[in-house]
């Protein structure tokens, strides 16, 4: 597998799944899991712990509120974790979004936009990473970005 | 020692410093630590998990930014745990405060003020927790209580 | 009676029931009350005064907006007071929690997170601070924990 | 005396000179005191209660932080309260202005602007209510407009 | 009459009615009209001028988002202007907030909460201010905030 | 003159002298005024209302806080307003920004940046506006234009 | 044509349609395309770069989020930019909002309201520059404002 | 070169030297360069298009207010792109991270924290995607990380 992707909650799953369906699309192999960043702290730490050793290639992790998950993740492993700030319904996901970005210095999280449209930016993210070293990624990346361009382009067309 | 004294980088020692003072004024004993969640997540771990049977009674935490620190404690120990937001240069703490405060549904963290005066209610909350089976400290905190009113009617005196 | 559970209006009552059903759970014992800090300023100085007296342990207080119910009964008490912001229409809450949790030095109020988690939170912090002396509530929290966190794995199962 | 000054921590007094400053120019007779909203609840109390007996017109409450002084002056008086949210280290003040402005229906709080417009605003608008059965205020207040606006063109002269 | 009633657009009349009962129900006098700041400032200005010779006692003036009605008017009479400000789409009602109560120091505008509460207050705040000097107003005034209290007080006894 | 540039305040000018110094590089010709719209109501309606007939061809009004100039200048002209949000001290031209930028449907001003940049946006907005019909303005811009780019081309390799 | 009506997505169109039918109410000539900056950056500076040539007068771009259309449109042509931020789910437009009215000095965006009532007002800024030198759509607008005045007007009337 | 390090303007190079610095000592390689999205929007496609074919693995782009570099940057390559919001002089940043952060669907800013601790963290996380399959730079992060580890630990010991 080259992607783990990883949500604090069920709850957060009918969100998510439009990475995982975009991570199919992009030929990116993928396993996907619940770690609760506070209710299953040890397993969080296992599985940061050991992400690289499995040859995952990064980590996509998805939470809300105080999201803590992707933030601790990048703290148990080398590799590169893309956090998704998952809205929330008192604050919009300015709470989900400042827990992941504002990462003090030594480990980062690459963090995407609030909601739908993080949950899909973050598995391209992860295919523009991935692609730089598996040609079939990249192809599928760069294929689907030609068709979004020629379906941009087209309701353009049939707007007129 | 009744309460960890733990903050995320000693960095925040100035400001942490304050909560020192206030649990001796107050008769608290306390251990002090500097553990990085995210430079240090096998030492949070490991602490938070042996914290209770190293008799603690709760633990006090500040960080900053995506301040992690204290909700992971609280996810690794059943002690009730207070979480103290530094102020941040970007944002002014409130990254800080949303990164403590909006602990989601099962794991809570008793967060105060960003800043100064949450680095001294801190203190005082962790008081009142441990006074409620400690005569010493409860005194202590009464006497503290009534000495600050008298500073305040003191200083609306001089005022006229 | 170990806690106190109070709420700034009656239409805060559909929120605060999500505390009072999770302290029945943890074996906590409590009172339930409403006091409008603005409608009842007498019966909030009075209750605060007194609920040590009256063998509470520390309250829980709830309410929206400019939320001064928790700080206020702080002010008369010396016990500790957890604050659950109550989300707004028009602000989200965020008037709640700054209300409650940017006490000045002095007197602290333990501040939860907005809505429903906050509530929630609240009792599981109650119970926390009590289940320090009161092994019965410490073992239902320890069990509550642990079952929350083998939910979180079974969900986790049954996502694959 | 016509109005009361109250100021929330003698720490606010450089801030609350202004509004003094401006009561006296616009002869409007006052009386100043500290009551710390949290150190001082009894006298919080006491004070609202009698403001009306001891013929004051109305009061002037300036408080920074969880600002809780002027609601709660509110919640125990008929008279009209004005609030001065005083600016803070950490949010600018917007806590402040927040425990005030947004008081649930029943209690108002006449909330003014953050820092120093707010202070002498306060002077003001408490010139124009007195003034609307005191001949020399109103005299005073409409005097001041008038030098304020020549100033304002006089200004604009300067200028070119 | 005792107040002038101003929204910013018909559309505001549905929130500003809750104003409009509460001041009946408080025996205050009132004229209520749509003035659009932005499209009738003509009108603004003939009757923010006038409002005074005309016996009104305050002006009470609900508008959203960049909502300078309440401030024109206040520029333009001695009268004490309550401002009212209507909860927005977008921004919850921030920006009218925010435009009303940061008035610069010279012209004060009394600003009340956003939304439903807002607009009850501002009747509460004016029968507070006209009180003062007519003996029917207050008593209605007090005997409302009597009942407020019972009925809060009955809600508690009925939670019980 | 081409541009009426109008200040809320004598203390905004070293901000807006940044506007007025591009100006006069892109030879568009402007009056300067002080014109505060809560201390100088009837100015800014006088000074608004005919504008137009003065044949100014569009007006520059910066102004801080609750800021209503430029909104109020757009309400009594069909010329074209530019808003400049000044930089506050407790909210940093947010409360500025939100109050021109979030006019009502029917009278809209063409807001820019908060602060020193928006100050200068102002004037180049002016040009670009003036310079459709105004072709040694528009030789001016593109000029400018031109030169800007070239400094960050220059910067760009002065960095290697 | 006189106006390049752009908008950042096909979605964008049912809030654009307001600004399309104020357009031609006001008798301004318009061009409507969708042009994605980021799917289609090369159409981006293609379209702005030859705008001039094509003889438009102005251009006005709609886009939400990270809204970078209108930004770089104006960064590729001389003719003024209105940017009209769409509101978001997540942040209410606040995203749309600032990633618009913040550009850097250079480059100006002629930022007006989020939502519907921008819409509307880019509509009306467009007709106001426009009709500095096109006495029919000068017409249209004064026509169009003394309309909604009348219509305020009658409002009032209605109301009483 | 592996990474291309592009700032906005040249004032942003006090701010990313960080992140210079800490590619060298990562044995990552790096160009400089200053493209202005806005002053320069023909060099940044023209870069932008071509940066793949130049063999750079990744960008780094850093920029303030609206801040459009890295998303436009990313719209024409299918490298990964990493964005450092720059903090700001009115909003503290918040309008660089929302710039950033926010993009629609289709094409993702891998976005880290606001300031300083964002420019050293985009180093890294540069390291960590280009140390996938560069076993030098991969030893100098592991490495680097385990010497912040140990000086944290260090300082933990200082303290006691």
């Amino acid at each position: 597998m080259q992607v783990a992707l990883v949500m604090g909650s069920i709850s957060d799953w009918p969100h998510v799944k439009a990475t995982a369906q975009l991570l199919d699309q992009l030929h990116v192999s993928y396993s996907k899991r619940v770690i609760s960043a506070h209710r299953m702290p040890k397993q969080l730490q296992s599985f940061g712990s050991k992400a690289k050793s499995e040859h995952y290639q990064l980590i996509i992790a998805a939470a809300g509120g105080a999201a803590h998950l992707p933030g601790m993740l990048a703290a148990n492993t080398p590799l590169p974790v893309i956090g998704v700030p998952v809205q929330t319904k008192a604050l919009g996901g300015m709470d989900s979004l400042l827990s992941m970005v504002q990462m003090p210095s030594g480990i980062p999280v690459a963090t995407v936009a609030i909601g739908n449209a993080g949950a899909k930016n973050a598995a391209l993210l992860a295919a523009q990473i991935i692609g730089l070293h598996d040609s079939d990624v990249e192809k599928q990346l760069i294929n689907y970005r030609q068709n979004q361009t020629k379906e941009a382009i087209k309701s353009n067309e049939n707007l007129k």
